[in-house]
Formats: C-alpha cells, sequence, structure tokens
C-alpha cells in the first residue's frame, strides 16, 4: 500500500471503476475489448491485493447499447471541414457516464475510468469536476498525456471524430453545434474546467488549428521536444507547480507511449515517450497526493504490432504497457 | 511554415536541393539509391507544401557518370597502411558538387543535400564554405553529427574509404597525397573550414589516429557518453553556444542514430541517439537561425534490416527516419 | 590503454580472471555456459589487445565440481517460507571462489569474475573485501547494478534461491542458518562489506521485505525512478560521491539493462537501463580510478528471445551487452 496521502481523498483510498467498452469517438472496432483485456490482465486484481484497494466495480464492461439512438447520421456543420460522426451516441454515452463517474467521486472515491477511445474523456472529467467543485469548491486541474491534443472544434477537426475534440468541449472552447444543440448540450458550468488547469504532456501531432487553439488560450503543453529538452524529472517538476494545490485528473493515452512499447492503438505516432517515462510520469502523480481521477484510453487489442517489434505477441505489450501506467498512477512503487 | 527567423538567409527562405546518387566513398552499393528513395517517401514535398518552401531542384539524381575517370586505380600513398580508394573519382565528384551547392549558396538559399556516403560532404561544405565567406565575410560552422569522426587522414586510414577522411581534407589537416596532387588538388583557402569552428555529436566508433587528430588540434566533440551524462538539451546548448554566431551547416550521418531506428545505413554502430535525439539536434539547430546548408548522407535503402526489429519493413524505417531528420532541421516543429 | 590513474592498483594493472561456470543459486540451467560464450566473443582478447592488459588466467571455466557434495536437500529454516536450494553447494563453491579472487586481490590486480549466477558475489566480494583490508586497510565499497536487490535472507525469500541472498550474507544482515550453520559459515568479519559502502542502481523489481531490509539498514539505492528523475549522469555523480574514496567492486547483473537489449537472463524485468546508461555507469566507474573488481553475472546464453526483438540472434545480443559493460569499466572509451 502506498505511503503518500492524498490531500484530498485521504489515506484510505477508496477506488470506484467504471469499464467503458465504447469506440464510437473514433473509427477503428476493438478499442471497446481495452477494459476487459486490462481486467484479465490482473488490474483490479493488484490494485486490491498489492495496493490496498477497496474496489467499488459493478462487474460490468459498459456497452451503452441502452443510450445509442437509432439513428445517428453525420451532423453537417456550418463552415465546418468535415460532419461530426455519431454525435447523438458520443453525447449521449459520455453524458452516462458523466453521471456513473460523478456517483464515485463525489463519495470521495479515486475514480479510474478504463477507455475505451479518448472521447469517454468528456464524460469521466466532467464527471469528477463536477464532484470536485462540490465536494472540495476547488477547480479540476487536468494532466493530459497524449500525442494528440485532442482539442479540435467540429469547426476545425479534419476528421469529424470526435476522440479528437473532447478536450474542446471539456474547456469551453467548443459549444453545442448550433444545427443539433443536443449534442453535449448537456455539458453545464459545473461541468467544465478551466484551460488554465490543464497540462499537456508528450504531444506531438498536433493539427495546425490546434497549435492556434493552444496558444490562443495560453494552454500549457509539453511536447516531446520539451521532454528531450528537460528530461522527464523536470517536465513533472514543472507539470505539478504549473498545477499547484488543485485536484487532479489523469487522462492518460496510451499512444503517448511510443509505439515501440504501445503499438496497439488506433493512430499510433513514432517518437514518442519511452514505457519508463509513461511510468514516471504516473508515479509523480501520484506522489503528489493530489490525484483523484485517472482515465487510460486508447489501448485496442485487436489491432496487432505490425511493426515488426512485438509481432509475436500481439497486443499484450500494449495492455501490460496500459496496466503499468495505472499501478503506477495508483501507488506501485519500486522501493 | 516556421517563425524563426534565419539570421543568414532572412526570412522567406528559398531552398536549393542536389541529390547525389554517389557511393564511391566506400564500399557498399546502394547508398547512391538513398536520394530517390528520400524523395519517393515525400520529403521534398512536404518541404514544400507543409513547410512553404520554395525549391529548387534541378529534378535529377546525379551520378556524376560524366566525371568518373576511365581508369582509377587505388592509389598507394607512402607510409599509409591502407591505399585511397577511387581517389580520382571522388575528387572529381566532390569537386563537381561543390560547384553545384556554391551556385545555390552564393544566392542566399539554404541548400539541402541528399547523399550518397559521406565522402560528398567534401563537396557540400566546400561549396557552401566558398559562397559563405564571399557573401557574408564569414567562416562557416560545421556540426557534424556522426557514429564516426571520418577524419582519418590517407595516412592514418585502416580502410582507404575515402568517406573516412571528408573532414580531415576539409580542415585541411589532410592534403592531396604527393603521389598524385589532382586528388583533391581543387581544394582551395577558400573552401576550407576551421578545426576550432567544428563540432562533433554522437561519436562513438573512432579510429586511435582519429583520437589523436582530434586531440592535437583541440577539436570539439560530444560523444554518446557526453549525450548521457548531459542530456541531448545541455549538449545542444553547448554545442551551440561553442558555434557562435557563425552560419552553420549541419552534416547528418544517419549512423549517428541507434541501429534501432536506422538500421539501413552501411557502418551501423549500437549505442547511437535514438530518432528523438535525432530530431531533437535537428530542431534546435532549426531553432538557432544559423542554419544556411544540410547534407543528410549514408542512408543505404539495399541494406535490410537484419537485427530483427525492422526486418519485415526493409529500408523504410531508415528513410522515413532520414525524412524526418530533414524536416525538422527545416523547420518543421511540435507545437 | 586507458589513461586514467588506478588510485588503488597503479597504472600499469594486472587483470586477475575468475571464469565461474556456476548455476546452483538459482534453477534454471544455462547461466554456467555464459563465461564460455564471454569469451568466445572475444572479451578477454579484447582485453589484452585493445586495452593492454596483462591477463592472468588459468585458461579455465570453473565448475566446482570437486565442491558438490554428494546430497544437498533443501534447507528448511524455522520462520522461512522456503526451503534454502541447494545451500552446501552454493557455500562450497563460493568459498572456493573466494579464495581464488583472493589470491589474484592480494596481489594488486585487478579482479574480473566471470559468472553464473548472482550468488558467485558472495565468493567473489569476501574475497576482493579481504584483500582489500590487509592489502589497503580499507573497506571496500560495492556498487550493484541489477534490477533485483539480492538482499534477501532465508527467511524473508520467497523462492529459496541463493541468488536473491549474496548481499544479505555479505553484509552480515543474513547469518548462517541455525539448522546448519556450516552453510556459509566460512564467511569471517574480514569477508564482510558494510551497508554503508553499498550502492544499488538500476532496482525495479525489489520484494516487500526486501523494501524494508534497505530502509532499516539505510541502504543508498537508486531505482530506474531515480534514473528517470535525475538522468545517468547526476546519478553516477551521487552514487560516487557517496562511495567516496574507498576502493570498488562492481556487481554487474545484466539484468539491470532492460530485455530490450538483454533478453537472455533468468529473471527480466522490463523497464530497464539502455545499453548506453549500462556502459555509462561503467565508464563512470572506471573514470572514478577506484575500481578493483567488478562481476559480470546472469547473462544465460540458453535462454533465446522471445520478446520478437531480437530472435534471429539467439542470446548473441546479450552476449555483446555483456562485452561491452565489461571493456567499458575497464577503460575503453569512445574518445
Ligand atoms: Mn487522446
Ligand atoms: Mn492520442
Ligand atoms: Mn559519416
Ligand atoms: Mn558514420
Ligand atoms: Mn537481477
Ligand atoms: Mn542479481
Amino acid at each position: 500500500m502506498s505511503t503518500i496521502h492524498n490531500k484530498f481523498l485521504g489515506t484510505d483510498v477508496h477506488l470506484g471503476v467504471v469499464a467503458v467498452g465504447f469506440s464510437g469517438g473514433q473509427g477503428k472496432s476493438g478499442v471497446d475489448a481495452a477494459p476487459q483485456a486490462l481486467i484479465e490482465a490482473g488490474l483490479l486484481t493488484a490494485l486490491h491485493e498489492d495496493l490496498g484497494f477497496t474496489i467499488h466495480h459493478d462487474g460490468r464492461v459498459h456497452d451503452y447499447t441502452e443510450y445509442k439512438p437509432s439513428s445517428d447520421p453525420p451532423l453537417v456543420v456550418a463552415d465546418a471541414k468535415m460532419p461530426m460522426l455519431r454525435p447523438k451516441t458520443v453525447s449521449a454515452v459520455t453524458r452516462a457516464l458523466s453521471e456513473q463517474v460523478y456517483e464515485h467521486a463525489k463519495e470521495g472515491r479515486l475514480v479510474l475510468t478504463l477507455g475505451g477511445d479518448h472521447s469517454i474523456a468528456v464524460g469521466s472529467i466532467s464527471g469528477v469536476a463536477k464532484a470536485v467543485k462540490q465536494r472540495l469548491g476547488k477547480d479540476l486541474a487536468v494532466i493530459w498525456v497524449d500525442a494528440h491534443a485532442d482539442i479540435n472544434t467540429p469547426h476545425s477537426s479534419g476528421s469529424g471524430n470526435i476522440h479528437g475534440m473532447p478536450v474542446a468541449f471539456l474547456a469551453g472552447l467548443a459549444k453545442p453545434p448550433k444545427e443539433d444543440p443536443s449534442v453535449f448540450g448537456w455539458l453545464d458550468q459545473e461541468h467544465h474546467i478551466s484551460p488554465k488547469k490543464l497540462v499537456y504532456i508528450g504531444l506531438r501531432d498536433v493539427d495546425v488549428p490546434e497549435k492556434k487553439i493552444l496558444k490562443e488560450n495560453g494552454i500549457k503543453a509539453f511536447s516531446m521536444h520539451d521532454v528531450d529538452r528537460y528530461g522527464i524529472g523536470k517536465i513533472m517538476d514543472m507539470a505539478l507547480e504549473y498545477v499547484g494545490d488543485s485536484p487532479i485528473h489523469l487522462s492518460f493515452d496510451v499512444d503517448a507511449l511510443d509505439p515501440m512499447w504501445a503499438p496497439s492503438t488506433g493512430t499510433p505516432v513514432r517518437g514518442g515517450l519511452t514505457l519508463r517515462e509513461g511510468d514516471f510520469i504516473c508515479e509523480c502523480v501520484h506522489e503528489s497526493g493530489a490525484l483523484v481521477a485517472m482515465d487510460l484510453v486508447e489501448v485496442n487489442p485487436h489491432i496487432l504490432d505490425t511493426t515488426g517489434f512485438t509481432g509475436l505477441m500481439g497486443a499484450s505489450e500494449t495492455v501490460r504497457a496500459g496496466c503499468s501506467l495505472v499501478r503506477c498512477a495508483l501507488g506501485e512503487s519500486l522501493l
């Protein structure tokens, strides 16, 4: 069991787990199979047995079938390059997830959300943000570890996939589209995060309009160039200092890791974090004593490695990497 | 387009490209196929479309057949261990290249030379050095990124391959051999660089006589040991500070990268730079605003990976790495 | 030949080599084949020809058959989880090795012990410690580079394998078991090392009781988390400063390296040192001028890589890595 005192949850931490088998924020099937793969690899058992958590989990991987509309055509948005894909579905699923996560977070539990694609962060982060405001009177900080900024608006997106937009909606930089205001219309002020409380780590594939959004909103971002310049130790010092004494939601997209360590993901980008650096980020966030929630997303067990590195093992390396990241964030330490 | 103002070329940079399909500086065929492979991988298109360069390229990969003598036997040099191999050919080809590069450089263009083996740097660097002296009244600095120092003289060389000697001729440490003074006899004072304006990065396979030459001439060299000790961020700070306010020629031998990232090269050496570190070097040189020319050499698309790392993909990893290095040096940035 | 003056051995260093073909400290055969593989890969030749050592080696790989008792059943120790495995054998073999190493060390030779599993360090370190006390009146410092702490006692061990216990016996933290006091009963005060003169580097798989032992005895340990935080350059500064002006025994378990670089070892653990970091550690210890002995252990040429990284080459990568580590510790340098 970790010896770190959690500033916002106390020491005897209960863990709420939501397993989100959802892939509708992007186009590749398989990412919905990640929660099952992570659980079968022993993740929850390890969190209970080795790290001492009392786990609150309904034993299910949710597919949210009940929330999926019978029809959900691409939503053409005025002046946008591409229509939004599966907008009603993603909005409804993340709304349901937001409530699930909120139920855990308002009890003072640490919340672990196992995705699923990164669109689900609209649900997990909004639920935690609301609970943290109510329970602690504080704004939630988000450390977003990713190759991508996921901050496109429906207007700037070049693909229409909503897993590239969650930060824009969460930070209030994108609004529900006029063409269908019910899409993310459920996001209230209490669900939002401040762009000033957001820090990126690991960026290396950022769209041109996203770069503009980051600059215009003064959003703190440590790219891989910064990681190389300063080393991951100094980066984490800077990231945690920037966050200050806010409760932290760690949203970890496994594609932040280099494909050498995490090949089984939908949009891999070379030049990423080593597994050691990924684990280190998680260890430091744990040591901060400020972690209140974590997402692990974009593990796709159906994507076998074709790089020649880990081909013989299918997706097991990526699943193993994902488990390692979560265990480190939740208190596993080397000494 | 990059926002960095180039101190020596202005902001609206024109790019001169010379594609050098030459392998005579060493014994393995295939390195002459690199320019075609790099261009087919989209390098020039990306430089134009993504980075906004106006490209001046004659559309050819030069093989310099017209400069190759009918006979070019090994040149036995007194007191040397090995005869020089293909001396007339290498001398004639690099002389022609020197003039091609000079023509671009005197117009104030950034010059990109795609090799070819590293012997071609005798041509590219001499042409840029002459133009920089004339146009700016300044001495050219060279950042030589390589596993090897390439500073053998015809006397010290253990192989006779001229791709291991370019720095010695460029820095005036090797003279045209008495046995045939026409070999590199065309190199004038105006073509030379100063050993005090030379910085190595990435060295890890340096011959004993080369170590002596480096020491005796007080040449600045950052070995892989130094990269490990200081981290690549500090190394680039030190390298650029050493260079001062001189215009920079970046001569990048892809074998500076570890064979894990660049296996398709003629003389791979383990323990090299990661691709991230290679890109970082190029990004920092770009940010200096002092880059006036770049060589990318020793990509050999005919050498398939036999390390088991990227075997299934032939040489594509190395070609891709080469493109990445050039794009980073010419202004691609993550944020 | 290295230009570093050795503070405890002088400049004209003689090298004593003991090749220990022993695998009894753990359960997998093959690690006893390492000395032969390392020697066949040219290690001793390189130490002589390239680094200029006069080598004192009896030309044998010892299997210590003559020291193995006819019967050596598991030794049940009161209150222990598991019985000690092959206790009489390991005790007798390490005792014999201790004397072999002592014979070299008392002559002022640098001693290189090629294992074998890590249990043999009981022999090598005890022999050097005794000689150093007698010859120099100094306590021996140990830099133990390993994924594991190898500091279990017979009571805390979860496996009973003695290769997980050598530090406990060497530092006097484990005593000969009451059930058979002859097991390691030969270890005298003069063979012991001080827990205050011990530094670990590379730890990442430490048993819970081992963590307790490390803390209670105030033992200095740099885990992989520390390596990531500070960088290997600063780690070596801190490690060597901690050691002070003591003679150094470097005990290098090849599993300290990540399995990507050293897959052929009995208990690989992900998230380890790169080969560059391993070489760097060895180079820094050499540069300290304080190295008096080195172990290289746990190379197992019978374990072929199954990670998909170096599968086509069997164990050659690990053997090559082992040779590199030794050459770096003994004075090979890049420049
Ligand atoms: Mn993402
Ligand atoms: Mn991503
Ligand atoms: Mn070169
Ligand atoms: Mn080279
Ligand atoms: Mn070990
Ligand atoms: Mn060990």
